[in-house]
């Protein structure tokens, strides 16, 4: 099992005040965030519409950490290039939204990028078969994606899969949780085996005095 | 013709700095805009993706100009009442994303707010023949909506015919132009008979000390 220190937290910056997200941007970085978390909608693939690769290219300069981009886009195709360049350093794709999902995970490594797999709650863990060689990242989605503040869904044997399958790769390969995350469910999420946390709610609901004290609590240290 | 007094300036937070949106919103504000215009993209009506309500609701509190939100979204239905409750005061529209044109213009009356219809550069004016008793606002885009920067495409006969279709119907109704304004392009709009200029570069290019210089000399005054 992944030590608390080995834990990685990526507030998504979907619960953050979004007329100033250099600054919270800042504040989440300075409140030991490893990952800086970005939910991109596009009111096709999911039924909301967020932020595009204007906003992360705007708030690049603003941390120094990893951007980790969270694509909810349909097709994913035509936006791969451009996040790449506003700055993105892990680019995640659902498998639904690119027909050709292999190639599209080859195109982020050939721009030099980390590349992510998003599987939706109801999605099966077999769509990593043929693809694991090509991943850095499994994102298990813990809620049904659109939309922030909901209910964690546990799916502990689903995680267990996943990180099975990527013992078996020998190299590091994060395994991210995003939904529903608090401390109770982050200690699930992490003894089946997850070594991410994205968090929304639970690390900005109290502003940004609290940001540190949220993220450690999630961390579990 | 329209005098330098009745020309408003909308400002598109487009070429705004994305990472302090509302600070800019204050700014341009402050700086004499008008208008606080949003555009709003999903990678799918146009080839770009920006903002979305979320970011419209969180902005809101900036400014109590009037916020002008042009939707290039495509099948827009959906989303109309996410920027009403987000706090829109106008709602644009495309013909082309909305298969029953006539009846999202009712929904966004219905809703208590002004609605627009948006003219791409090859649409032609017919298209509000049947509809401009539902109209508050038509906006004559003179570059193909998806990217700020543009060059304007001078379209004077399209606004004079606009202009004449207002002119028919005995209550204010904006007439906006959209793309690639400057000082000059501006005049050139206002002599056809445009009352609402939108400008994105044209504002925001040499930062916040010069927003108020900027939107008098697009307004002409």
């Amino acid at each position: 099992m992944t030590t608390a220190s080995e834990i990685r937290i990526a507030p998504s910056i979907l619960s953050a005040d979004f007329a100033r997200l250099g600054e919270e941007v800042a504040a989440i970085d300075a409140a030991g965030a490893d990952y800086i978390h970005v939910d991109v909608m596009d009111g096709h693939y999911v039924p909301n519409l967020t932020i595009g690769p204007g906003v992360v290219k705007a708030l690049r300069p603003h941390s120094r950490k990893v951007f980790d981009v969270h694509l909810m886009i349909s097709p994913v195709d035509p936006f791969i290039e451009a996040f790449a360049n506003a700055g993105a350093d892990i680019i995640t794709i659902h498998p639904e939204a690119a027909p050709h999902f292999h190639r599209t995970l080859q195109a982020i490594r050939a721009l030099g990028k980390k590349a992510g797999v998003a599987l939706n709650p109801g999605t099966p863990t077999d769509v990593l078969d043929h693809v694991m060689p090509l991943v850095d990242l499994v994102l298990v989605m813990t809620v049904n994606p659109g939309f922030g503040g909901q209910a964690y869904i546990s799916l502990p044997e689903k995680i267990i899969d996943v990180r099975r399958r990527i013992a078996t790769m020998g190299r590091a390969i994060d395994l991210e949780v995003d939904g529903g995350i608090t401390p109770e469910t982050a200690k699930e999420a992490i003894k089946a085996g997850a070594n991410v946390l994205v968090a929304g709610t639970a690390v900005f609901k109290d502003g940004p005095a609290r940001y540190a004290d949220r993220i450690r609590a999630i961390r579990g240290g």
